[in-house]
């Protein structure tokens, strides 16, 4: 039987690991369709708004990284058990949006002298001012973005880290001991070790 | 009695406005803190990762607009009935996000050359791939963005539509009758008229 899930995105970790994440951890069978980038044009009128990652399941494509991560939070209790503490998952991973979008608005521009403009208060302010709260937030929450306990953000995070870092030209959690902490204690969830053993090498 | 809510933002609608809403059609009386731009550098320390709408209640602090109307939204019973309800609601309140971001990334650029060069893509090119889509799901979910019924995605829409106009530079709903519509159905709610007809001008 083909598996129930199938997960469309390209040849990155990026936004589709988080998914690859939680996926994992649930033990939920999934094909990991990763396309090349050259086939994207042909692929991006078939996805909803134009945009990937998308999984599809039970006849369904739904897309937007966080919203399936929650939706997938969810099922594998991993959202937070009211609404006050699914509030404070939600916060954190947007959080992660704000920092990963930061990044983005440098290292995605193409005229080199207009990236470094940008690039430089982004690593010279931005960061020293975003990270100590985000770390700060994970030593508060005993080690969690959130509610002193394993939730679906905590998965977003170390999904997308080597995407945030590839993007940073550094490691941000190297002068953060909760961050760095929080992203070991998910790679080393049995899962997520098996999955990182056995995905496809990618860069990013 | 004080009221229970605080919503402390810049004197705008932008980011703020679906939460004003939010709480006007919920009738949580809420107090409505609009602080003036100078001030902004002596307040940004004091709210969470330096940003703001900030909702305080219960002697706490919640950030992340989106996160805070999915919080209002289930007080509401506008965050739909089951996970996959919820699921479609978080979609296209994510969208919007996009939406507002790409926007974002040449309206705040402060070189006009980068502004108009970053501009023409999203005006010609984004804009209308993205906003026939928005249409369309309208369209398909009988007037609202999810399920056939409103939730609190509709609010964020009709909520942050003039600061996406001012910064697009025109109202997008104008070729787009399910847009128009929405944004009518929400503004015209008893609760939102009565906040419209009470809240301070501002442009934006």
């Amino acid at each position: 039987m083909a598996p129930k899930y199938k997960l469309t995105y390209f040849p990155v970790k990026a936004l589709g690991e988080p998914i690859r994440f939680l996926l994992s951890y649930g033990n939920m069978e999934f094909e990991d369709d990763r396309f090349e980038r050259e086939k994207w044009p042909s692929i991006k009128p078939s996805m909803p708004f134009g945009q990937v990652p998308v999984l599809e399941f039970d006849g369904k494509k739904t897309h937007q990284s966080i919203a399936i991560c929650r939706y997938l939070g969810k099922q594998l209790k991993l959202a937070g058990d009211n609404d006050w503490e699914a509030l404070q998952i939600d916060m954190a991973a947007d959080c992660l949006t704000d920092l990963r979008m930061k990044l983005g608005s440098f290292f995605y521009e193409s005229d080199e002298a207009v990236k470094e403009k940008k690039k430089e208060p982004i690593i010279k302010e931005f960061l020293p001012f975003f990270l100590p709260r985000l770390d700060n937030l994970v030593k508060e929450n005993g080690g969690y973005l959130a509610n002193g306990k394993l939730s679906w953000a905590d998965f977003y995070f170390a999904g997308i880290l080597d995407y945030v870092n590839h993007m940073a030209g550094f490691d941000i959690t190297k002068d953060y001991a909760n961050l760095a902490a929080l992203k070991n204690k998910v790679l080393e969830l049995p899962a997520i070790k098996e999955w990182i053993a056995k995905r496809p090498v990618s860069e990013v």
